[in-house]
């Protein structure tokens, strides 16, 4: 069977193509700046990589070229080939707390809900139109980037402000990359071959959240509303004094748009040294330079105090503390801070298989606590496309 | 030597006489709804309690009502007895990180932080002023809220935001309460017998922060620009995901300085369950109420939060966990809630002892944790009036 997963944004659309259940990856897309001139797109195939332009006008001309590259690098003969459609979907409010095959109720629940996701949920109804239109009579799943959290308790999804925001305007915690902690979630359970697991999971890239898993299944996570709560990131702020907003507001005359957007796209590490990725902050960091240190201390500490505030909702009952995405998998230097800041709890770092473990170092994945430590530490790639994929073929089989 | 005390509002004015260096209260005073027609005044002396209403324009008028009960009750026979006057003043900026005798330049200063405190500024200044005018040639000293927490590292204090709001606008976390940390810290020494304590102080009233003590000066709080910032109050939100304001701005059609006016005055126990004294939720909790638990979880899980947020940052080194201000000192059933979340910690609740602690009962301060805990939890009365006395006695004597 042949799964086509697709992940739309509001100029954007990348696609790969599953063999089921065999989990093989035929064809890899990324389509860019659709509606701009200097629109392009690139496919890997097979281990080669191609690069095509040409100005695309919207996600219904996507989708053609999409089919073209399916057929002409022969990943398909014809359209029946592909069996069904998986796609990414940011919010599923507090609806959808599965993936659901996408019928016109869903589209229209989608809809709705473009007031808690107006950046990216257009960009995926778009991509959902296309694919209909594109692929008539295949089947259409939405895979809900919040659906994993909504098992959390609302003691934990409830801010503390007018119980009203909640009722009439939905303000509550949704938490975000829920693909990539279910996929973490599934993983470790076969690993620890358990179905009750406590996990700390910890999926650090240019965006970040922490999720903590409690008898495997969500019980915390660090974002909110939007994922612009919790952890500092590449160039969001994370969890602040709300008072800023006004206060800034009021000294420098922007208005409350102009200020969350500098929270989101110019805070972070950008905000405190003048680089949004880790790898270039680590650079300033090792040439000495003062924010860049500050800065990355300041993330540091952030990931460590909410793994020590889940350690404690876990009831100190962990199985592992993982890593994943970006920075998780790819940072020695990240993890090992982290790790420091974590002695207090009984947590060790293994200096040695922590330092092996990259995309450009001899392991992608393992054990990076010493065999003493109160919890295991284990870097685990993570892998939303397949868990998007694993996803529709269960509803469509 | 005769100290007056003096909290300034901005409608309001609290004072106490003390008798130095005995320690010993002479009067204590509180002037309400200043500038409004229902204004009245409570005056303790002696065990008695009298209430008198008058009209009073301003601080000018209330200083006069001051020195009239001063002298009716005998606390002085002339003004000149009084030999100083400590205030506390709610910010000193970055300026001042410690207590100093007001001059012009002092003064001149607290004029440039009003945009810091807006609130409350105003009002302190006026009660100095107010001071100077009455008792002319007597010393007053500035006792700044703020003034403990400039010890806190950079990596501590700072936002992850957009440096230039730090430089231009002066954002960064201030904290609050320290008059009272900086009274819990001394008082701690003296009963460690050592200077480089470390300690975690949770001063929880209807306001709360906590303060992280390491070496005995402060290296961590919750508040930070402003008090609304760290943990659920009893009106106050704490720290949200900040695309809250934002997206409530858009949805209701209120203002940013509602909404951040909202996240102060009706959030927090109010927003929740509809009270904002903890005795209250307590009550509605023993009846049952759904949203009482919620808000009562929600406020003691925080709390616990922050305690392993600094345990951590004390690497485990904790010579005392204290429990302080109103609910912390009269709260048992909040003091059990959050020692249960410790349990992780290594840290347990001695009930019988947690059970004998508050105003009412027959206790006023002692351990409440089991001999075997990691680390000792204390409840210790604080005095942030005794703490204003003494530093300007040591400024003036």
């Amino acid at each position: 069977m042949k799964i086509l997963c697709v992940n739309a944004g509001s100029s954007s659309l990348k696609f790969q193509v599953y063999e089921m259940p065999e989990e093989k990856v035929l064809i890899n897309g990324y389509i860019e700046k659709i509606g701009e001139e200097d629109c392009f797109w690139t496919i890997k195939i097979n281990g080669e990589k191609i690069k095509k332009e040409r100005p695309l006008k919207n996600h219904t001309e996507a989708a053609k070229v999409l089919i073209e590259e399916l057929l002409e690098n022969k990943v398909i003969e014809s359209l029946d080939e592909i069996d069904a459609i998986g796609h990414r979907v940011l919010h599923g409010g507090e609806m959808y707390s599965k993936s659901v095959i996408i019928t016109d109720k869903v589209i229209k629940d989608i809809e709705g809900l473009i007031k808690l996701g107006p950046l990216h949920l257009p960009g995926n109804l778009a991509g959902i139109a296309a694919m209909k239109e594109a692929f008539k009579d295949v089947p259409n799943v939405a895979v809900f980037d919040t659906a994993f959290h909504q098992t959390m308790p609302k003691e934990n999804y409830l801010y503390p402000v007018p119980y009203d925001w909640y009722k009439e305007y939905g303000v509550r915690k949704y938490g975000f990359h829920g693909t990539s902690h279910k996929y973490i979630t599934t993983e470790m359970k076969k690993r620890l071959n358990k179905e009750d697991v406590n996990l700390i999971i910890c999926h650090i890239g240019s965006g970040s959240s922490i999720a903590c898993v409690k008898d495997g299944i969500c019980y915390d996570t660090t974002m909110g509303l939007t994922p612009l709560d919790g952890l500092m990131m590449g160039t969001r702020s994370g969890s602040i004094d709300p008072s800023i907003i006004e206060y800034i507001c009021k000294e420098s005359g922007m208005s409350v748009s102009e200020v969350t957007n500098a929270l989101n796209k110019k805070s972070g590490f950008l905000g405190v040294c003048g680089k949004a990725d880790c790898r270039d902050v680590e650079q300033l960091y090792e040439d000495g330079d003062e924010n860049a240190i500050l800065a990355y201390q300041m993330y540091t500490n952030r990931v460590a105090k909410y793994i020590s505030e889940y350690y404690l909702e876990l009831d100190g009952k962990v199985d592992a503390i993982v890593f994943t995405a970006g920075v998780g998998e790819n940072g020695p230097m990240f993890r090992s801070k982290v790790l420091r800041r974590l002695n207090a709890l009984g947590i060790y770092e293994d200096t040695d298989s922590n330092n092996k473990i990259a995309r450009f170092l001899s392991e992608r994945e393992g054990k990076i606590s010493t065999d003493d430590s109160s919890v295991q530490v284990i870097v685990l790639p993570t892998d939303e496309e397949i868990m998007i994929v694993k996803d529709t073929y269960e509803l469509v089989k």
